[in-house]
């Protein structure tokens, strides 16, 4: 869209208003947004601005916010009538940045209540009686239907690869720690990540590059084929649907066939274990993080209040040694595992299921997530019915720029 | 106090009330306070819930909250005119917790602009001519003066370590990432930590205990003798003034006549390079986290617009390679290092220099918390003039009650 801009293919107001078309359009049955504003008012922020975005790196682009992210100038429910109304004082630092390089924030996607398990309204693009995953189910859906070219959302446990990957689109979850959360919600400290959805993984690399605050341009984001690959079939870190295993064998088929080298990784502990540890950790640092919301228990999904209450359990001994317990794992496996390029696993356990009072199981996250290691969901693969399997490519932790390269390289390869 | 209201031996009014008037006495000079509720309002609220406060474990005690502490019933302004008079919705997490256990935030306590070097109005109670520290400024010097018992800090360098040595109290950081930082305004998401000031070690670990939502009581916290310590005199690390040095000979003797084991760190480069990539990766991080004031650069102070401009300077891969390189640092020194109970090391060069236009030199917390190491800076050294000398042990990742358990049997050494 940027380099149509540039190239003068396409005027910036023609595209904010078809993407406003379809959210009109397609919100009814979609119900990806928590907020939007109007679009005479988008498009009078536009023109009152002109300059600015014209010279802007965004140009002006509709964005969407995941509604646990703050903005001043819309509400931030975060998915809780406790938060009805509720109108921060102040932009998140990852709004104020994708603000001052010219993206036009639209509105606020749906999220589940604080980013835990209880949804909210939104359906899959691809099927209207399916989830779209969550917790970050309207930035997923927004993304997927063509409503904005890119969403902010984040991660606890598998809140951006999971709907990501149940709604056709790529999602990328940074390095733990690397982007700045300053306005955003925290559910777990020691497990948050910011995240970002788009159509494309280029996409995502410009957007990354706004928030980490760097000088950046349009540059094409060039492709890296991986030499060595870690393929984790899943079944190791819980179910996985046998056509999310057929997917995965026709992905290492692609790949051997690049003359990549692809080793599996044999039936072991530790992932089961990340998986334990990270929902332990993560109802720990629920429980202290929603203090406030605590006094209010009515008002909490009862899977919510089951979070607290298991996290007021867990004594704070319990919690070191699980931290613990996670760093050694990650020692454990470092040396053996860096030297893959990276690991190849399920998004998901299969593709969305149907129902919308559920988000799908998270399982296939937990164990990247309680280490921090920068994932992406790239689409590509389809079942039978035509609905979107997502696979996840896992990084080293830091080097978030070179999973990038390998993820457009792997777009390509399932187009 | 609360051993004593548990006796019947003194009225929770009558305390508030002594506070209430030690502030109104004192405030003049000491410029604790930038906002504080008056004593009718502080009393009604108390009577207006007196059974809650009887119950509760800090039965209404009075408590102090840095400026850059999001409380929704005061504001935050976080030292900075760029949001004079802003008014949070939420309180921090940390505020709920010690609200909902009892405690009476009685206002809002000075601190340096957003947490970094622009100094407040406070100044030492041991010497109105001189800083108190910062940026925990006006929590350090509340306590220090006998306006509240405790008050929460928080710290990035050396804002908790540093005013506490400089006011002659208890100052405690806790292991980066265990309490909650919801609402607490980031300056560097890989350096933050939350910290309490009191006078006495004892009642850190009440608070802690509260801030960790744990089920606690007013039972004693018996003290525990280190075996073995290691002493970082700090030349190793920056400036040291001849006072301290004394006063560290001194207390190295008052182990050694306990039976402790000490050993010195020779001169080694690794303290050194930490304060280097401690001050690198502060830069980086808080060009990012201060993206929307970053827009009125004009509205801040010169040296947090120099650390801006700095930090923006800082590729994303010179950062990524100091986290590596800290990361090195800490297993390099793991071992070894890892066979003493605790360091012990001056919390800041010598006793708070004179003049309010600076909050005195940061360096030697600086490593330690890079590394996410607890501290406590313990009071009892004085100079020649009686101005406090504050020295500090720091403790293991994660261990942070045994670091406790040893800082108060250090505490009535240096008695």
């Amino acid at each position: 869209m940027l380099r149509a801009v540039e190239q003068g293919l396409v005027g910036v107001e023609d595209l904010i208003e078809s993407c406003i078309d379809r959210i009109d359009e397609r919100e009814q049955q979609i119900g990806a947004w928590q907020f939007r504003l109007n679009k005479s008012d988008i498009i009078t922020q536009y023109q009152s601005n002109r300059a600015f975005y014209q010279q802007s790196l965004l140009k002006g682009l509709p964005i969407g916010i995941k509604d646990i992210i703050d903005t001043a100038d819309m509400p931030t429910e975060m998915g809780s009538i406790i938060h009805k109304g509720r109108r921060p004082v102040n932009d998140a630092s990852c709004v104020s940045l994708l603000k001052s390089s010219g993206g036009i924030v639209i509105g606020k996607t749906v999220t589940t209540e604080f980013a835990y398990f209880k949804p909210g309204k939104t359906a899959n693009p691809y099927d209207t009686r399916r989830t779209p995953g969550g917790s970050s189910s309207g930035s997923a859906a927004s993304v997927s239907d063509g409503m904005v070219p890119v969403a902010l959302g984040s991660q606890t446990a598998a809140s951006v690869i999971r709907p990501a990957a149940y709604c056709g689109v790529v999602g990328y979850v940074a390095t733990r720690g690397t982007l700045s959360l300053r306005g955003i919600q925290p559910l777990g400290q020691s497990l948050d990540s910011l995240g970002v959805f788009s159509r494309k993984v280029e996409d995502i690399d410009f957007v990354r590059s706004i928030l980490l605050r760097e000088k950046t341009s349009l540059e094409e984001l060039k492709g890296l084929k991986p030499k060595k690959v870690l393929l984790i079939k899943g079944s190791c870190i819980g179910d996985v649907e046998s056509e999310m295993a057929q997917g995965l064998e026709t992905v290492k088929e692609l790949l051997k066939d690049q003359g990549v080298v692809i080793d599996e990784l044999a039936m072991d502990h530790w992932p089961q274990r990340l998986v334990e540890c990270h929902g332990l950790v993560m109802a720990y640092e629920a429980a202290r993080n929603l203090a406030y919301e605590s006094l209010y228990m009515e008002n909490l999904s009862l899977p919510l209040q089951d979070l607290i209450k298991q996290g007021i359990e867990i004594s704070h001994e319990h919690y070191v040694e699980l931290i613990d317990e996670v760093t050694s794992i990650y020692s454990f496996i470092k040396d053996d595992y860096c030297s893959y390029d990276a690991f190849l696993a399920p998004a998901a356990p299969g593709a969305a299921p149907l129902g919308l009072e559920k988000t799908g199981a998270p399982h296939m996250s937990r164990p990247w997530q309680v280490l921090g290691l920068p994932t992406v969901t790239v689409p590509g693969l389809r079942n039978e019915e035509g609905l979107p399997l997502g696979i996840q490519l896992i990084g080293k932790k830091l080097a978030d720029k070179r999973l990038l390269k390998m993820a457009v390289w792997l777009e390509l390869l399932l187009k």
